[in-house]
């Protein structure tokens, strides 16, 4: 339960109708779709205090505070969803301070929180649209986030941050929309998919493309494909902790390691461990939905949606806009590795941005940027207030309403 | 084709029999079995210059020459294993010089390539082990070679050789009969499994008994659960290069990335290769003789085979028994990472053993051990040949015959 925010509501936002639809990167349209979000504080008189935020691969738009019920989720929303993903960062005093700005949170299209994709309905059949839901790219989760501050009255944000997967999205939602914007802040993230990367997500793809109930994705009236989404998350999760620390996490659990599966005997803690966090997370989690973001982030290419052929044309843009970045790197970083930051933070001085780069210490890996606030509130303060150069921000707070 | 040994056969040495059964180590027994293996080079005499051999995972007991045809596999027999794996490193006037040495490779107890398994007939129902083939440990992989090595009337070898699993396996034999060896060289190998190594060989394990023709074990009237095995090889040979390399060799194919999976488009050409890799290995390679393998690897403890608390008391075995350690590590191993072979020489270290580390460097990542005979043969020479402390050794090629 947070401490500062208490209850908050999922809000649904509809783009597009059948004159006007919805048309994917990839081509393929819908005739309206849903984006689902969440509002932390208040928007001052000239909308100039938003802070839009992107949440990770399995995260929602419930960033913060306690959210019992998102309607129309079948079962998804479970306890471990309904507190808020970033309430450590997010409230009165926090480092997203809502007395001072407006958080805005949406869960990503092709999600399963709420936001149209493959769970969805289709309107047409009646029907969970399963494998007729496009592709989606990372342009159209930050096109739809787009066109939700349209509907919101917000033309410029005060800053979008994202961390991990919402890292690529924050830098995609900078560099195809440079004048909304001020303070970039990507936190453990990178800016293409490496090698090591795609593959791991590619054993993703095929753990669940492999189980037989997925049928091509279209599941949904009969048994979910959830041996094979466990296997995924179970690829994934190693990457997102620091093992050291799974290690002694998991010799000090009681449980037996003796566990039967079809022919393996369970052998170790660890390995009861991770069965648990695959588990646990095919309860709260649609599988078509997990396949639509990790093929986002397999296609993640913000050179391509920029239509330019280098980082130092594509951070051109951020120059011309004036923009500040603030980049996080987490010394056990496992998912997206310090050198990825790095290769950002290059990018970026070459392109004369304005930057800083923070790397900070854990023994949590990934996952720290969940759990440490207090290693990331000092900077993101410091910087949400433009003191990293007196001159260069208002501060939006002061703004004369 | 071999430049030196030229055609190779396999042999079979049966053990155990309805009144003395072969007893694994979890208890299970077996009336008989086989193991399969190959010699190249000549016994002496006086039979000391034997040099045992222990493959890798996915390796067989053809380890040098051309080999055509090994009765009873079922089309495993492909053209990937009819080039012996380490013919690079055996023959005249190679690394391991069969003009001095007599080199043994025996098949796994468990694997697919002849040496009783999974796949094997049972002679009491006329079918496949399957799912009734007992759990493997690596002590009794070990314990059916020094049976093998006791039919061939060799007492002490001159040297246990083995890399990658191979080399947990060269441990386990010099610490459980540490009379019958003199050198010691693991490969690109370990004292323990990791975290990290157990997490990727569960996730292996996953994949296969997901498949829906797994069956528990028991497919072997139907299909075989090719896809599960595919990507249980991907997730593995994924840690077996240098993932800057297999970017390189992606990029320089020319097929087009654009194959369709159940919904899944592929992407990159590092997809395709990986892809590819899994489906290659699928027709050579049994699941099940694939399971009891990482399960054996999962299990590994050469303390507890032993039956003593510390890597000090296992290698004051070593020093008693006045062996020599010969380690290797390459610098870019992301399978058995250079810390795993730097804990192992400093226990050698502080049980007082001789040794030599020596570290190379290679851009080919694990796999290094294969494909760079040049990085390997001078040590290798050198320490066979007793060299690195002339008194230490009688060389086995001077001994009157």
């Amino acid at each position: 339960m947070s401490k500062g925010l208490g209850e908050t509501r999922t809000q649904f936002f509809h783009l597009g109708s059948a004159a006007e639809p919805f048309v994917f990167a990839n081509g393929e349209q819908l005739p309206g779709i849903t984006v689902a979000y969440e509002m932390y504080g208040r928007l001052n008189a000239r909308k100039t205090n938003a802070i839009l935020l992107f949440h990770a691969l399995s995260g929602s738009q419930h960033a913060a505070g306690y959210n019992p019920e998102v309607p129309g989720l079948f079962g998804r929303w479970t306890d471990d969803v309904k507190h808020g993903w970033w309430d450590l960062f997010i409230g009165p005093g926090k480092a997203l301070d809502t007395n001072r700005y407006c958080v805005i949170c949406a869960n990503y299209l092709g999600g399963c929180y709420g936001s149209s994709g493959p769970a969805s309905l289709n309107p047409e059949t009646g029907k969970p649209y399963g494998a007729d839901f496009p592709p989606v790219l990372s342009s159209d989760v930050v096109r739809s986030q787009a066109a939700l501050l349209d509907h919101l009255g917000i033309k410029k944000l005060h800053a979008v941050i994202g961390s991990s997967v919402g890292g690529l999205l924050a830098i995609n939602f900078a560099t195809l929309y440079p004048e909304r914007v001020k303070i970039v802040m990507p936190v453990a993230t990178g800016l293409r998919t490496t090698v090591l990367t795609r593959l791991t997500l590619f054993e993703q793809v095929l753990a669940i493309e492999n189980d037989p109930h997925f049928k091509g994705g279209d599941y949904y009236e009969g048994e979910a494909p959830e041996y094979g989404l466990a296997l995924a998350r179970m690829i994934s999760h190693k990457t997102f902790v620091h093992l050291d620390a799974i290690e002694r996490r998991a010799r000090q659990t009681v449980s037996q390691p003796n566990g039967q599966l079809a022919w393996y005997q369970v052998g170790h803690n660890v390995e009861s461990y991770m069965l648990h966090q695959g588990k646990k997370f095919v309860k709260r989690f649609d599988a078509n939905a997990y396949l639509r973001i990790i093929n986002m982030w397999l296609r993640f290419d913000p050179l391509r949606d920029a239509g330019v052929d280098s980082y130092d044309e594509l951070f051109a843009r951020s120059r011309q806009a004036g923009h500040h970045y603030l980049v996080f790197s987490i010394d056990s970083d496992f998912c997206f590795y310090p050198e990825e930051q790095a290769e950002m933070v290059s990018a970026l001085e070459r392109a004369d941005v304005s930057s800083m780069h923070i790397t900070v210490h854990s023994d949590k890996g990934h996952d720290s940027f969940l759990l440490e606030p207090q290693l990331y509130t000092p900077h993101l303060v410091y910087t949400l207030e433009g003191r990293w150069q007196k001159s260069s921000l208002d501060d939006p707070v002061n703004d004369v309403e």
